[in-house]
């Protein structure tokens, strides 16, 4: 993928407008690529949302989310995988080559080192599968802030580690800049993402204060927060990665507006603050 | 030290409480160790405080705290380290051997990997000062929801190499399990402290879900939340480490009880959920 125009809008940063409508004020836009979500597709299910992108022109950057493989009963195991299939078929519907991967917290009581190294053979379960569908499964490493609950990767080194110990090359890492802005190993990963040809997603984001009551919604608009985007969006693009660069923004703010501002605010912050380190500077 | 009874009260896991009331409704419950904050400390005077502590045969595992080191403005810095001398000096006449560094944020615009950088500069600044008055620094990482806005370190491994980087011997590291929990290299990070002879106190709380909506008081009695107290425990012991235990506790439904009540749960647990996993285990 060579495209000049990278910018690529989550689902989720739109979230109160309809499907339909999401998909045709991106496009009017003049935007060329949209992360989309499961539950959000599935107002108009899968054909349908697969047939309006299409005629529409846009790219799909990623589909959220499989994941939740963390179960405590093999029940619970083999429900999460079957869902997970479903979600690479409908990835594959929708013409997305990535499958974001949240993989799931704990129940009181486990060690998170010892869910963690379940992860890998999980994956491995489902990479053969997905390789079938020209899908790439995306680990996830989520803000430790939700290593309880929703994701026990916390890091893009461990999400590396497990990415590796599956065994399976299709699989790879998303660099979120919300959960792992803070961390002191963040370029360093990076590189060894981009050198091991796992890099598949770009998400960004900004880190708001204070936190929102529900903290997934502390989410800001790049340059209203805290994150260095210059360092972050730099390592990235001296990678190689030449993918899509998908906004990803849960805040009540842009959900309150009209998509059409929605749309310009996070596009201009984009321009201003993301897309200026995305140029690879030879080294001198 | 070679303490049998080695569970330390950090004051502000029964913040309610005065100052003189805390201290003698520890020594009261048999307790020998005591973690105090210099703002409680204040209601009564550094003196006074002393005298009653020293009275009542306890010990000072910790002071909270200096740190907030990474004041915008020469000036701001200044007053910075004028306030963590006078913080030195308190813990020292409080009999202290350790004040805790919580080392501060970042104004918006900021760089986190620079700030970080300008911590060993500015602890070696306050190193010698302390040293002099027997105080050893502990920089104490916090969980990455802090790192915009109360300390840029986050991860153990970063303190001990910030720490080494002040090129002072003296100063070393928090091992807290709430802020470190979900770190994929905490074992790791620990066993390396503990060789760097950098491992200068060790604060227990659980991880409580939901998150309280002021996260500072998502802190759980131990038992009560996700963190395996097994693992993070052994490896402190491991190093050989020999100091108190402190449970540092925020916790709403803590501070709604009577002392002798909150004192007599926050025991149980350590001796339930913690105290077990001091045992060093020789290697078969």
């Amino acid at each position: 993928m060579t495209a000049e125009n990278r910018l690529s809008i989550n689902q989720w940063s739109m979230r109160t407008t309809p499907c339909e409508q999401f998909i045709g004020a991106v496009a009017a836009a003049g935007i060329e690529s949209v992360g989309l979500w499961r539950q959000n597709v599935a107002e108009i299910g899968t054909q349908r949302a697969a047939r309006l992108v299409q005629d529409a022109g846009l790219r799909v950057s990623s589909l959220c989310r499989g994941g939740f493989l963390t179960a405590a009963t093999p029940a619970g195991r083999r429900a999460a995988l079957d869902d997970n299939r479903r979600a690479i078929d409908e990835a594959h519907q929708l013409g997305a080559g990535v499958l974001v991967m949240v993989v799931g917290g704990l129940e009181r009581g486990w060690s998170i080192s010892r869910v963690r190294d379940t992860i890998p053979q999980t994956i491995a379960e489902l990479a053969p599968y997905a390789e079938d569908a020209g899908v790439r499964l995306a680990l996830e490493p989520m803000h430790p802030m939700f290593a309880a609950d929703r994701a026990v990767i916390s890091t893009l080194a461990d999400a590396l580690r497990l990415a590796e110990a599956s065994g399976h090359r299709s699989v790879g890492v998303v660099v979120d800049t919300y959960h792992v802005w803070w961390d002191p190993q963040v370029l360093d990963a990076i590189a060894m993402i981009g050198s091991a040809d796992r890099l598949l997603s770009y998400q960004v984001s900004d880190w708001n204060l204070p936190l929102a009551p529900d903290p997934l919604l502390s989410r800001g608009v790049m340059g209203d927060g805290y994150i260095d985007f210059s360092e972050l969006t730099t390592a990235v693009a001296a990678t190689g990665y030449s993918g899509d660069i998908e906004a990803e923004i849960f805040n009540a703010d842009l959900w309150a507006m009209p998509i059409t501002e929605s749309l310009a605010w996070v596009r201009s912050r984009y321009e201003s603050v993301v897309r200026p380190h995305l140029v690879v500077r030879p080294h001198l």
